[in-house]
């Protein structure tokens, strides 16, 4: 253990030390789609001194899109007045105008925020807040659209960083968007020992992920499926 | 619409309605790992006609490895006596012998369920069960020689189906597992469906995510990272 103690100090413990504290705020809201936040979460959550934690308009459980999970928000977004990194989640439901309170509460805190981060269709959330005007930003694919029409530039990457804002395509692309912000905060290394902890050395058993990958078929399939729920 | 109908009815209204009201069961316990369950999770929650829970030894909140994530598990291993899939996902705690409520679950449903799958250390709950002896199976990297103390025959592939048996390899490979098992239920297409919901084209920034894609150096870190937290 001596000689791992010593790679750590000669690593990362200054990064370690300079980020201890740091708030990394998650947002949860009724109708989320619970890898989208997941993901980026088990990113986190591991890395030492880190104060991570689920955050909604009210503290208690929140249900997701599909009416079968919940996860609990430990604090209100009223008590969360100064992260320093938020992430925002995508789902079935859209933000309801700059009334939504999780649009609200980006507009709070995301003036003093160091990142300020979403995944899939959480970046409708940062568009409506005022985040994403004329910025080049991501999402889930079937909402490239109306990401465009709320003021931000869509493009077709995985994931975006522009300045202190960084978005991400959908749902399983928030464990890649993740790991990015890792590696920012506390370097490479850090980034390749939790992408190690987490095993994430993906193997789909199909090349099927993207519309440019996938068939029309495959498309009007998802939305018939999608309309039986 | 009516073609989209038409395609679905040509294509897999069969298998959704063989499945209808199928029961899958997904453990949580206190230390439990989320990405672990929510990934597959994800993969079956969408498929129309599913019947997807959480279920724990109580109903009620149930605490993740980090201290920071609850999900909520809706019923109790008492009340789902005979469903047919279970997952069970891994974490930082390890069976507690045949006593173990998880391990006492498994060996009552596993005789009935059509498919017993497992995440990351979930196997070592199967493998305490007697549900692996003598059996290929997998697991998160780190505990590979725990699992064949237990009695089954690790292997290092990331899924691995052996008859009504899937186990897949840590954390992240639990989405690989789940869209591979809804391909042996309901087919391929749909299981390209719900990968292209869930955008899984995975761009991960590292090319880090397995014991042989990372280095000795990076591997001694993890342990250092862990024993910090």
């Amino acid at each position: 253990m001596a000689a791992i103690a010593g790679n750590v100090s000669l690593w990362s413990a200054d990064a370690i030390r300079d980020h201890a504290g740091m708030q990394i705020s998650l947002a949860l809201y009724p109708g989320f789609t619970a890898l989208d936040i997941v993901g980026p979460f088990q990113t986190f959550a591991d890395v030492p001194g880190l104060e991570v934690g689920f955050v909604a308009e009210q503290a208690g459980p929140v249900l997701d899109h599909t009416g079968r999970l919940s996860m609990v928000a430990t604090t209100s977004f009223a008590e969360v007045a100064a992260p320093e990194i938020i992430v925002i989640p995508g789902g079935m439901v859209r933000p309801q105008g700059v009334d939504d309170p999780v649009v609200q509460w980006i507009r709070a805190v995301h003036p003093t925020t160091m990142w300020t981060t979403s995944v899939c269709t959480g970046s409708l959330y940062l568009a409506t807040a005022g985040v994403l005007d004329g910025v080049d930003a991501t999402g889930h694919w079937a909402a490239m659209e109306e990401l465009g029409r709320l003021g931000a530039c869509p493009t077709g990457s995985r994931v975006v960083e522009r300045g202190k804002v960084i978005t991400a395509a959908g749902v399983s692309a928030g464990v890649d968007m993740g790991l990015t912000l890792v590696a920012r905060i506390f370097g490479d290394d850090m980034a390749k020992i939790i992408q190690l902890a987490i095993e994430y050395d993906p193997q789909p058993p199909f090349d099927a992920g993207s519309p440019e990958k996938s068939t029309p078929e495959i498309i009007d399939l998802l939305r018939a499926t999608m309309a039986m729920r």
